[in-house]
């Protein structure tokens, strides 16, 4: 099952992966998705947002336990990110039917269109769509880096996209949620651990940042009449590194788009994008102000293009996980999730799987073939335990902090 | 004639002009050019480099008094940068032709192909070739964004890649080259002057340099933890800023590429493009020996792209034009030509006509309709001079410094 993924959407060059929503890459890997589905004799299907669920049991019997995760990737992104959490469901699936575990409860496998936002910019779009904290309209129109827009891409991949938006009734189906991720961090490296229980997501938010400048010839312009946006951008950057490590938040500029980007020509604008995470709102609010403040002394225009509140996972679920699973410690994480979305409208919980260099959003991105074993396995005990509970009872937990935090 | 070309690869939103060497806007040129050279009974040839010439007499007597500049432009670049200096020549030979004013000695209006490497990454590519600066099995090989080489290029617009490289008959011909320019800095502003006359061409070169990092995920990686190259280019941006205004030079970092270029994944690799120029060949390098060392420190690695070594025109052909514009100042640039390129060949010399502003590489360059036709006439008067020497004898005038400088 692994195998028949792994080559799907590979950079030979680089060796990443480059699996963005609505591409023939994504296709493949719908189509891997809907083939394990299908040889399983689960129900398929993929819903009004192009979220795709394989399910076992009745979906109509609400009350379901959900798995899963996603299968997209950023540009040139690892193996496992995703793709684990998606390989580990189809495989815990199939120990509970060889345990005979499998009780009365429905049962369903996942996988979130566009969770990265590497093609449209907004992390998380599928789960967003379907809970309505993102809105269809603008969702539509969004547009990737070729200015084809969200619309275009699905109906180019045959899918409708007049039908997206809030999904009440698939929504309403689902009782618990688990996600299980490969770590992004070495939390886990060093302890006898190979699985971790998601705590919380820091509260995190993208930014765009333009720095104006006026075009003018490199050669002929004087050091002090040029109006260059570079020097400005680059103060900012330093700037960022130095608050973020200073309040113990993260500030990361990845991306950037400079006009009219020739060697001999000074820049007109320099475009680039923040990424700022921090532990707490208010811990965030500062490292940013702090950063644009930089900017904004430079000429700088700020726009927020996106933000997700604190996120913190279901209390009495976390507890109940880590009991099952020996103690397993509780992990929290700067890095968004589908799980941090569907916490806003169902009971949710994430298993992490050891990361031994931590490295993620990368090529180099690995887990232990032993650990990923150690994450089905727990996965596998975990939907043991919750099948179990009475089907006519929705599960015993406190719902996440209203609004999407 | 001015309006005919003015919309030729104008960009509708920017303004600016994108006339990329051997792309349709550049065909367009080419014909422009062409139909002018035709229209008035020239003799018209493209060379084996690309460069195209009009001739009035003949070419075989050698000697020949030549003229104009070039019709590509950087990206959204301004309408006079090239085009000015070509424009004139041809109103230039209507002004001689109404006065009756030429002579025995042949004259000719050129236009070079790629002056501003805007596509191909070699400035001055057609002066180059022809005069065997250039090797002409590296220009071929010379790749676009688009992975399109220069061989490929021109064989889809028609002309022949494998004729390629210096042209000795070619610049037999040649006694005299006059290249008219819009100045491209502020030193005639606010001066009685509509015109200057160069006297030098600051060395200058490009710099490509690399800084590694280790992709990973920006939400997850602590910020002691990450190889993040971004602050380390940011740091060489200010240090080039700082130096460059200390010593006197000009130092861009114009041209950026960024891996994987994610807002949510911190970059494996950023490419950056250094621009430097100074006064003299000591400051040169010692202003790129400082910024090297700041990005040295930061894990870059430099690699020398290109570099053009001081050129200085002409002296008796300087003091010859000043006499004939009653005075015109001379004005030294940090800005690459065709006529730095000749220099190394045969007698050379620049005239600038007036920018109020000193923008250029812009869509805002500009210069006064009045200071345009000022140009004209003292081409025509420079012209009519130069064609008024005994055909039988070389200009007097001493060569170029040797090698290119």
């Amino acid at each position: 099952m692994w195998r028949d993924l792994l080559p799907v959407g590979r950079n030979a060059a680089t060796g990443g992966y480059r699996r963005h929503a609505w591409t023939p890459a994504d296709a493949d890997c719908r189509a891997w998705f809907e083939r394990e589905a299908r040889d399983r004799g689960l129900w398929y299907e993929a819903d009004r947002n192009g979220n795709q669920w394989a399910w076992l049991g009745d979906p109509a019997d609400g009350n379901a336990v959900v798995t899963g995760s996603h299968l997209d990737s950023v540009p040139d992104g690892g193996a496992y990110d995703g793709p684990l959490g998606v390989v580990s469901a189809f495989a815990a699936v199939d120990a509970l039917r060889r345990r005979g575990a499998v009780a009365g409860r429905p049962l369903a496998v996942v996988n979130f269109t566009e969770e990265e936002g590497a093609r449209f910019g907004v992390a998380c779009l599928g789960s967003r769509l379907m809970t309505g904290v993102a809105d269809p309209a603008a969702a539509r129109a969004l547009t990737d880096s070729g200015g084809v827009t969200l619309a275009e891409a699905m109906e180019r991949a045959g899918h409708d996209p007049s039908a997206l938006g809030r999904d009440d009734e698939r929504l309403a189906r689902v009782g618990v949620f688990v996600e299980l991720h490969v770590e992004q961090g070495r939390r886990l490296a060093g302890t006898p651990h190979p699985v971790g229980v998601g705590s919380a997501i820091w509260p995190h938010g993208r930014w765009r940042l333009d720095f104006p400048g006026v075009a003018d010839h490199a050669g002929t312009t004087l050091m002090e009449d040029r109006r260059d946006p570079m020097p400005g951008y680059a103060a900012t950057v330093l700037a960022a590194r130095e608050s973020a490590t200073r309040m113990g938040g993260l500030a990361t500029f990845g991306r950037l788009r400079v006009a009219p980007n020739g060697t001999n020509a000074i820049a007109s604008l320099v475009t680039a994008w923040l990424d700022c995470r921090a532990p707490d709102a208010d811990t965030l609010e500062d490292l940013v102000a702090g950063i644009a403040a930089v900017a904004e002394a430079a000429g700088a225009e700020i726009t927020a293009e996106s933000g997700t509140p604190l996120v913190t996972f279901d209390r009495p679920l976390r507890v109940r996980l880590a009991r099952i699973l020996g103690g397993a410690p509780p992990l929290p994480t700067g890095a968004g999730h589908d799980a941090g979305v569907l916490a806003s409208a169902v009971p949710t919980a994430m298993l992490f799987v050891r990361n031994p260099t931590g490295v993620s959003h990368s090529p180099h991105e690995h887990a232990e073939e032993a650990d990923c074993l150690a994450g089905v396995s727990a996965l596998t005990r975990v939907l043991t335990d919750l099948l179990a509970d009475d089907p006519s009872e929705p599960a015993q937990c406190e719902p996440g902090p209203p609004g999407g935090s």
